[in-house]
């Protein structure tokens, strides 16, 4: 990684020597937990490739796309409609979240008592160490939990920031309240841009979009195959880079990745022995680098075939439906679509547990890794109805609550190793 | 508080020898904390009165009038609109929240990271020591925060939940979810009761309650006088059982009351030297018998003469426009009411800031106490932005964070009274 940068990122005032320092620890960090892997899949060294470009070539992208005018939106969350975004020529960005950064500098301005997904993008922005960021012309959030909402209104002095509406049922009412908050984010986005959102474009987003969904589908459904063909690990850095790398680029690298992975299903050949035990991670999204937990999992006999996640398949299972006509019904496919996410900021939210395990079934998994953030709420005391629902189904199940730091790593691997062991049985 | 209730609370199915160890704890922290007061007011009689009978003549009363076939509806939250249950010939009461009770039994279906209050509505329930929660017939819930909101479903277990949906900003959209709401908890009260809701009962419930608001303004604008005539323990205990008592008779007694409180202005008598500090509490609400922090403070050489909070300002200062000639203007009246409320649930709410600062201002205070229950992220996030407008306006400050336990008391007093020499000097 690097120094060849370094003028990009003293212009976008980040903290080079901190910065450097970061990249180096998170160099080592993707070195032990990826590069480590035995008998890698020839398509991830795309993924390798980005992973060491993320704060370099990307942004020099992002900054080009600036130069020429286009406008570079970030976001954290999957229910902002990024069909908006690119239609108006924007260009969609996740935001760093992942790591335990400015962690200092966070609690200056917030509580000690907040998940490390919100402690981290401010500690990225405070500390100067996100060069996505520094290339955002606005950060859009939302109303999904209490933390992020209450956050936002101390964040919005430090970035641009726009907050769209999340309901919290899903009954009519709450349709109406999604459709006119999409709405109110294509006029902010129109006039943000600049660009009307024609018809057209956005029928264009929409299939572009889809297409991403869509590959990233394939991925998930080629890891119903035993012996899986692909780590839990490297499908998750795929799903979380698809956060950040260029839509159109990125399917078609993953389109010809699960090729690979097909021929490699035909052959038999299984990303790890036959004997590992199959499991899914079920709940909060895991940004980059947030990999301590599929590694534990991942280490200890096990292997991760399914993200019940953000950042996996709540993300991924649901298409817009293209076969609109008329801007307005258009627009209506996007609050179908959004308005199914199956997110613990809904209640109730049966809809969640029933894909649990309908996916743990499918997937054919010994065991459901229930996984929240400490100090969220939605997820944590979700959790509980979760595991009554997978008992009444006999589906084992665990539940960890963790942050980003890595003092628990060895309890972690305790706890887990001992429930591996005992769906093993 | 007696034995003499002893047939009911077992039919009623509470712990009887764990319900006798609480009232009499709390029997003895009343009189610690209130009945020790020098020169109590003649109307506090009514008020020790109804606590001494809270879970004995109150429930009676209720056990009574559903017998007579009237429906008992229990609530946590000042959003829901109580005019609806009234006005269908229900009572509305608050639920036992205020207390470390049921602890352990709480933590089994639910995260220890979680509001006291919320623990402990859950605990009084599981433990069978809250008459309230087995007199009702509904409990409805509201989505303000993430640890209510995901609460109620696993509560949906033990008692009989309706869920009101609260939205999360203050635009048109927000509105019409909210007046949808009301109607539909207007649809849910009337086939439940059975009871069609009348223009004429609803606009005499908007009167009942209004009145019983007015007379808590009053009470509130008293205070603004120098002595301060009544403790600000006295005055928070009288908005607690504005929770629970009848409506009308309270406002009778409170009436009285504040004709005695306004002689003693005349007078030119304190409750308190005139030498205490007043000061303001705001932030989090305190239910029955959540004493801990005034009681502190009031030892600690000042005097609290507001409370910014549910059991306080946020619940008495708007009244329902009583001009309605339509039951739609009506129900249009009691919309505008509601939306009003600067919960810190809402994003953005300035107006609780521009509150907490004109009612300083008003009542003359020389500090702010912000009070906030431990994971209570709604409160303990907006303290950031109110400790910063109010060093704006040169408003001392200080941020409590704390929980039912006991365990802090002396943590709590150094602290607060650090805080009060600091703005007495």
């Amino acid at each position: 990684m690097g120094s060849a940068y370094d003028a990009m990122w003293e212009r976008l005032n980040l903290d080079l020597n901190a910065h450097a320092a970061l990249l180096e620890v998170l160099g080592k960090f993707y070195g032990d937990i990826y590069l480590s892997q035995q008998g890698r899949l020839k398509g991830m060294e795309y993924l390798d490739f980005v992973i060491s470009e993320i704060h370099g070539l990307r942004i020099k992208e992002l900054q080009e796309a600036k130069s020429q005018g286009r406008k570079v939106v970030g976001t954290f969350c999957v229910f902002v409609p990024e069909e908006i975004i690119w239609a108006a020529n924007g260009i969609a960005v996740g935001l760093c979240a992942g790591a335990e950064v400015g962690r200092d500098k966070a609690e200056e301005i917030l509580p000690r008592n907040l998940c490390s997904l919100i402690k981290s993008f401010v500690g990225f922005k405070l500390a100067r160490l996100c060069p996505f960021f520094e290339s955002c012309d606005l950060v859009v959030g939302e109303t999904t939990c209490d933390g992020k909402k209450k956050t936002y209104e101390i964040f919005g002095d430090y970035v641009p920031m726009y907050v769209m509406e999340i309901p919290q049922m899903k009954q009519e009412a709450d349709r109406e309240l999604l459709r006119k908050e999409i709405l109110r984010f294509k006029e902010k986005i129109e006039s943000f841009t600049g660009n009307a959102i024609t018809f057209e474009a956005l029928k264009k987003a929409v299939k572009m979009l889809n297409d991403r969904r869509r590959v990233l589908q394939r991925l998930n459904k080629i890891r119903r195959n035993h012996p899986v063909p692909i780590s839990g690990r490297d499908a998750l850095l795929i799903n979380q880079i698809s956060f950040y790398d260029d839509p159109e680029r990125f399917t078609q690298q993953i389109s010809k990745l699960c090729d690979e992975l097909e021929e490699r299903v035909r052959q038999g050949n299984g990303a790890v022995p036959e004997s590992a035990v199959r499991v899914m991670i079920s709940g909060c999204p895991m940004a980059i680098p947030n990999w301590k937990l599929p590694y534990v999992i991942e280490s200890s006999g096990a292997v991760v075939v399914f993200e019940e996640s953000c950042v996996g398949s709540r993300n991924t299972r649901d298409l817009v439906d293209e076969s609109a006509e008329t801007m307005d019904d258009l627009i209506d496919a996007l609050v179908d679509r959004y308005s199914r996410i199956d997110c613990a900021c809904f209640t109730p939210n049966e809809e969640r547990i029933a894909n649990i395990i309908s996916a743990a079934k499918e997937w054919n998994v010994r065991g459901v890794i229930h996984y929240h953030l400490n100090f969220c709420q939605p997820y944590e005391i979700e959790s509980f109805r979760v595991e009554k629902a997978l008992a009444r189904e006999g589906i084992p199940f665990i539940s960890i609550g963790t942050d980003y730091s890595m003092e628990d790593v060895e309890q972690l691997k305790t706890r887990v190793q001992a429930f591996i062991e005992m769906i093993s049985a």
